[in-house]
């Protein structure tokens, strides 16, 4: 109660924000109340609603909070040879859906909460990941289509590895990353990237 | 109404999921209603609430007989070979989502009406395509770990790659055929399959 009193408005809605990554990880969609999340952050019902409108926004506003972060994680430094750029964003990408990965699952296989509000972040995202590899990785302006194509279809290998990967844990990391790195290359290749 | 008297309940039911299959690819799912269908189909609400006890149970099932048609429209003849077959498969996929775009952007996106229990349709049709390439294309049991991931992968390559595709169709088939069939040799490759 003392920090009630204490947090500014943003504060205490990215406190909110982080609570709710947490909780919608930890448990499903539909096993967490309004009631739980208020309790969690220990306010009331009330201030919780002054926040966010619903439980569906609150859900909706977490998963962009967790796509920035993604977006953040899969970053590395400029000046990194561009295999190792690779090979860390790779592991940026693996390190977060492994550390997220209940939230990560329910997510993309539209447990319930998902909908076309939520499904447009990520597709947001993907976009955001595929721009970053043409500009920064490519050092392209606009892709070619077949290179669009060809990357936008690399996003959905990477996310079905992780989702298979999540589910039965028994391949280990490196090799994961290796088939990876290895279908962006043979796309890139496919895609007449030199 | 003639059709109505005449018509058994198997082939009723086919027949109105049929119908369906075509509304929910010509309209969003929210713009549809259950009067719509029961109007379209020349039947009473009451009838048709007697097959489908409500929109979304009438949607999931809709879902099922594309993923069946799905699965048979990908099926080559066994006495092809082997490259021929993938380009038998895969032109059966892309035909089929191209006379399906908007439905098959719908699901893909969690448009309104996907929830967990259509998503496990569609994993489940997944696991079918990969079932199919392991023990036909392959000749093999079970796939060892990294395969199956390699495996779950590609067909989200597959599906990014349509959705891409279909939006923007700027790309000849041909080469979006091209550029599946080598990431799955790419794939199955770096998975150690010979």
């Amino acid at each position: 109660m003392v920090n009630r009193l204490r947090l500014g408005t943003d504060e205490r809605r990215a406190q909110l924000l982080g609570l709710g990554l947490r909780l919608f990880n930890e448990r499903a969609y539909d096993a967490i109340s309004i009631d739980d999340i208020a309790a969690a952050a220990g306010i009331s019902k009330g201030l919780l609603y002054h926040y966010f409108s619903s439980k569906h926004v609150f859900y909706v506003e977490t998963v962009k909070v967790a796509a920035e972060e993604l977006i953040a994680r899969t970053r590395a430094p400029d000046e990194l040879p561009p295999e190792q750029k690779l090979t860390r964003a790779l592991d940026g990408y693996l390190d977060y859906v492994e550390q997220n990965s209940r939230a990560f699952l329910t997510l993309m296989r539209s447990g319930v909460g998902v909908d076309a509000e939520v499904s447009e972040v990520m597709e947001r995202t993907r976009r955001a990941l595929i721009k970053r590899i043409v500009e920064q990785g490519l050092g392209l302006g606009a892709p070619r289509p077949i290179l669009r194509v060809a990357l936008r279809a690399w996003i959905g290998f990477v996310e079905g590895a992780s989702l298979d990967w999540l589910e039965h844990r028994d391949v280990p990391r490196v090799e994961l990353r290796a088939l990876l790195a290895s279908a962006l290359a043979n796309a890139l290749q496919t895609a007449g990237v030199p």
